[in-house]
């Protein structure tokens, strides 16, 4: 059978996502407690990888097994074998053909982080800090030139294994509560770091460091070097994954 | 010169602000770090004691020292004498008659709590966690009955120093987002947890184990075993500070 698991995790702890040979990774940790609570060596396909840091309100992941388990005891029982970093929200039995991985068809990232000169010990590891003021009208206004079917090269950080650059973006959102700010984006794929540099896009435009021509530039002419800096993992939330 | 600091705290690592021998406590690490800035041993006194766990948005304690210092200088110094835990937001001259202790007018305490069965890596620390659904109104409704001057000798612990257990509070705003529970109490003063037994009998409301009666009950006839547990230190925030 198999199953397909909805999962929230603390990265801060973790070397990511991926099994690895120097740092406990998520994966490695969850399939060590499945792999003991039915008895056999399983393997997990995620959604996809998340890298050092990075939180997960609902990245998904599917494994295979050969015995027959009650899919709705497996969150509690699997949560039991975890440590506190890491909760299986949801467990589904899904047809053979499916992947957690191929079958994706929309994602989304919400960007948390907070905007003031001292940081806030309060929010630390669960926001990035930001220690300047930012424009909120000037972001919202700029956020709206990534949606649609661009090419991300601009935006992507070296190493990526991607073949294609392009990915359309359907939404994204920019919110704020006092000093906070938080950044939505739905899209059909993302490239390595993109979310992060979209945002740190958007932040050197909050800072007036970064104008909309130099956002549209970016996205058409990407053999140029990039304009954004990397936002740090911290502030980053796999928010969640769409199949259909 | 005597100086009030304006203090952030990530309470999860102290045992409480009060110097002690066998933890480290936030009182502690700041007279410390303050004490070798200024090259002289200063003494906090802050507004009043948080709990071990305890976190503060804006605690207030003041020092004196016989050297002059620049205050708009002081954050900056001090800070960078600091864990990352803690964070002095503001510094100013107060005159020697000031007492941070004896001349609060009110606080603010701000709790944070999610309620859903599963527990959350990336809220865990920061918010208590209730496995139960809660019934908003009915806490909203409820709230209500703490505002105006009562004796809160059934919503303290034992172990209080309190010569007297009337109290005033001034507001008690109950506010929601999705299954996230914010409880924003204002009052002239405090007794011994009992912000956490407030709103652990709020808690007890929206499970629809206690109704409106009980807790009038508890407010008027506090000579009876408390109604309601304590709530996790982890939830609650110092949130301000007032002197008038």
């Amino acid at each position: 059978m198999k199953i397909l698991l909805k999962l929230e995790y603390d990265g801060a702890g973790f070397g990511g996502w991926q099994r690895q040979k120097n740092a406990e990774s998520v994966q490695g940790v969850l399939e060590k407690a499945i792999s003991e609570l039915v008895g056999e060596n399983i393997a997990l396909v995620a959604s996809g990888r998340t890298d050092a840091g990075v939180h997960a309100l609902g990245q998904c992941a599917h494994f295979s097994m050969k015995k027959e388990f009650d899919a709705k005891r497996l969150p509690l029982a699997i949560n039991a074998r975890l440590p506190q970093t890491i909760r299986v929200l949801d467990a589904a039995i899904v047809p053979e053909e499916f992947s957690a991985r191929y079958d994706v068809k929309k994602k989304t990232y919400l960007y948390k982080l907070y905007a003031r000169k001292i940081s806030s010990p309060t929010r630390d590891g669960r926001y990035a800090h930001v220690p300047y003021e930012l424009d909120f009208d000037s972001m919202v206004r700029a956020a709206k030139l990534f949606v649609g079917k661009h090419n991300f090269k601009g935006f992507c950080s070296q190493g990526s294994s991607a073949q294609t650059f392009e990915r359309e973006i359907y939404s994204l959102d920019v919110s704020h509560d006092g000093d906070e700010f938080f950044f939505k984006i739905t899209g059909n794929g993302f490239l390595y770091n993109m979310v992060r540099r979209i945002v740190g896009a958007l932040v050197e435009v909050g800072k007036g460091m970064l104008d909309e021509k130099g956002i549209k530039l970016a996205l058409e002419d990407f053999s140029h070097p990039h304009i954004t800096k990397n936002m740090p993992a911290c502030g980053l939330y796999l928010y969640d994954v769409v199949y259909a």
